[in-house]
């Protein structure tokens, strides 16, 4: 059916969409503009879970080799579009999140690809350390935690502190500078570390 | 304590050693030269023991990013020395490893690699696939063989066929030839291959 122009007029204003958008949403909803109007937000959510799915779908693999080659690193930086992947600021990011890898050899990207045996016992060591220090049970697991708040430092590529800048604090805290300003979920997936000898 | 320069000449003679380990030797065998010969060799067999264990333990990191920068791959290839690796035909030997990488998507380096499971599952269903084809079990044995070859061929980097030149057989067969050039034990270690949305 042909839809009456003052009604697109409206939905397009209550709405935000586009022309098409609401015209298409108006035939469908038979010239009610409320009905188009729930319609126009189901597809909008629709679209964005379709977003929340595709995120981070794109990126970049980035290599960095340390002169003279024996020292490599290749990691796969992720964000939801090719346009931003090949932008400067994205190109930057991962050359130096390949360099702090490359430096301070990770072993994980994030905590939670710690294994949980390797937690646990690490866990173990730390309590062991604790073990007859006399310091109450509540002492030992606020150092125990404080701890292991380092153990993650140094084996979680996130957790690391930005070796390029000691004022930026995390290479999360990084990653997440970079996803305000460029605006796009960003995400280190993986990364290879090769030394020769190792 | 000081040690008799007349032995140290004869210690010399006899090992062939340089003049700070016959020093050293005769010091540590209060000047008795046999025992200082035996302390030499047997320094001597450490060295070679240990050498032996070096052996393939230098090499070079070699990265390739396939443009535009949605497919990367480091691949870790051991020789022994330095200079070897530093040499024109090791890094191109390195360099058109990593492009076979890239382009034939390998799973492992060798067949040794594969995990026993995979292998038990592939050899399932090849034997599935024969059963009921009134063939005799030795032609069957023999036609899981052959595609058990190809199999491997898939998924191990060694029995792959050489994609920049298939005259020269497989990936194991220009590394062999590699190794009969430059004279040095030449290893493809590991590799990691990164691509967009995979």
């Amino acid at each position: 059916m042909a839809v009456d122009a003052k009604s697109v007029k409206e939905l397009r204003r209550i709405s935000g969409a586009g022309m098409m958008d609401c015209k298409k949403a108006l035939t469908d909803a038979e010239g009610n503009v409320d009905e188009a109007l729930k319609l126009l937000r189901e597809k909008g959510i629709k679209v964005a879970s379709k977003r929340a799915h595709r995120q981070a779908s794109d990126g970049l693999v980035y290599a960095y080799i340390h002169s003279p080659g024996k020292l490599g690193v290749l990691v796969e930086v992720n964000c939801e579009t090719d346009f931003v992947a090949r932008t400067d600021e994205f190109v930057e990011f991962c050359k130096l999140t390949a360099m702090q890898i490359a430096a301070s050899d990770p072993l994980y990207v994030s905590r939670e690809e710690v294994p949980q045996e390797v937690l646990a016992d690490e866990k173990n060591i730390l309590q062991k350390q604790l073990d007859g220090s006399g310091k109450p049970d509540n002492i030992v697991e606020k150092i125990v935690t404080g701890r292991l708040d380092k153990f993650y430092s140094e084996i979680c590529l996130l957790d690391q502190e930005w070796i390029h800048d000691s004022s930026a604090g995390t290479v999360n805290d990084v990653l997440l500078a970079l996803i305000a300003r460029i605006g796009e979920k960003t995400v280190i997936n993986r990364f290879a570390r090769f030394s020769i000898g190792s």
